[in-house]
């Protein structure tokens, strides 16, 4: 049993002041993303650097007077220089060190190259593919965020521009990992939280693959991260959920779902490999604490799932 | 060696809106409270309920459009029906529950009465002192948040309206839990964070005791975390740093600083006495899996203590 997500709209950008005619609009150069149109994040812009509508959406650069620049997709704050890069690290490191050899490792979405970078922290690593649909996220990104894209220049980096269910359905390989670093269930991405495509997912891993998937904030859209958690305990022998703190997205509170076919998250993480890495990886939220302590929800999440 | 917290402000609330002549200046009904003039949280307000001017602060009862009624001291929200109560819960029960005797009980400060209605789900509990500056916070509470003030009623409690500081430099009592349920470093609570007054808490808990305080945002307020964290740690042989989410507060992630005498929060945590009372004591946050969870830190914080 599936319970369709529901993709009219994730509730988070229902009352973004960021739309035309343009930035200056937000009232006096403050952006504020609203869920639901009662409570959100406010952001104070100093300037709006660049501005550029792509085949698929909106793209924005601001420079926030706090948290340095920030990249803004479809209405939705994706990351800021100042936000610890949380979510890319949690995205990236919980699977790769949970798995004993991951060399192929697949991300779909990630255009701000955040995941793409992390993952190339790994010299397990062989070949990182991005499948991104929207080359200009990339494009813009590399130009303002040279921390972020990094990776972009690793000779291991391998980045695709097309729709990624269609990418997943006609390619005949398979990976180790698959990350989904997906904006949210509104726009371009919306097919791509459903259930049909997460079990064209798990044909394309190896048989010892791990898929890990943003699946939303659990203060605000609980719904659908316990929907996500149920499809994908369907398909998955393990699933496990864990967050993090992310201080750009609506409640500062985040979720991913790790999906195994073999390996447990917190059973078979290698600590020695994590000790061989740690200091050179240079990150600002993850670690081996945090590894662990990430799996423990509070009671009102628990209850959901 | 300790170094002075800061108490000019905690920047916490530099830029908040609520503030004469009344909340209409808010923009159409929003209550932004801002960090530092860049960034902050912002809520939906549908009403007043209830402005009074106590004889230490400003107190706002509202309701917001998204998360019920909602508490506002000094221009801060300190609480709101739908914040999942977190901030009370991991105040209460982690010590509590690392302490295998926890029969008398103080707080400082906690004029919402939500501490202490935690605290009271403890039959250990034989004894629940709550002092607090401000009676008209107290009075505020009881007639628009009934379930965050039940403890009031119940007969273990005790309630003391006076300086904290100077109740604890006069009595010749001890406890074996004291909890430090402050607003920020500004205003009314400003001296009861620095050191010369945490010595004072040292001497005033049993040889087994425990001090918890809440130690500020360590995303915002990272040197204020730091500090308290060094201070504590010239006082007390044990003291851990944990954290938790909880939306309405700046940054909405929180930390606490937990300082024993005796008992470590993670070995000495009582499984059995957990089990027998999860159930009963309905909570929405706090849990097993949250208790050890929580102490784990993000690699920013780790660095910064």
């Amino acid at each position: 049993m599936s319970a369709k997500i529901k993709t009219k709209r994730a509730n988070k950008s229902a009352d973004v002041k960021i739309s035309d005619p343009g930035l200056a609009d937000a009232g006096a150069f403050w952006y504020t993303e609203r869920h639901d149109g009662h409570s959100g994040n406010t952001f104070k812009i100093n300037r709006i650097i660049e501005s550029t509508q792509s085949k698929f959406q909106r793209i924005d650069v601001v420079e926030t007077a706090g948290l340095g620049k920030a990249l803004i997709l479809y209405g939705s704050l994706m990351v800021a220089e100042g936000d610890h890069n949380a979510y890319n690290e949690m995205l990236a490191h919980v699977p790769l060190f949970s798995h004993p050899k991951p060399e192929d490792v697949l991300i779909i979405g990630g255009g701000d190259c955040g995941c793409l970078t992390n993952v190339l922290k790994h010299p397990e690593v062989k070949r990182a593919t991005m499948c991104e649909l929207d080359k200009e996220v990339v494009e813009v990104s590399k130009r303002h965020f040279p921390r972020l894209t990094a990776g972009v220049k690793d000779k291991r980096a391998k980045l695709i521009f097309r729709d990624g269910k269609n990418f997943l359905e006609t390619t005949r390989k398979k990976w180790d990992l698959i990350l989904l670093d997906l904006s949210d269930p509104v726009g371009p991405a919306a097919e791509l939280f459903q259930a049909s495509f997460h079990r064209t997912i798990y044909e394309r891993l190896n048989d010892d693959g791990i898929l890990v998937a943003q699946s939303e904030s659990p203060f605000y859209n609980l719904d659908i991260t316990a929907s996500m958690y149920g499809n994908l305990s369907n398909i998955f022998p393990q699933v496990h959920l864990y967050t993090c703190h992310m201080i750009v997205y609506p409640s500062a509170y985040w979720s991913f779902t790790f999906c195994s076919k073999k390996y447990h998250p917190q059973d078979d993480f290698d600590h020695e490999r994590y000790k061989r890495l740690a200091r050179k990886m240079k990150n600002d939220y993850y670690n081996d604490d945090i590894h662990f302590g990430s799996f423990a929800l509070p009671e009102f999440v628990r209850r959901a799932l």
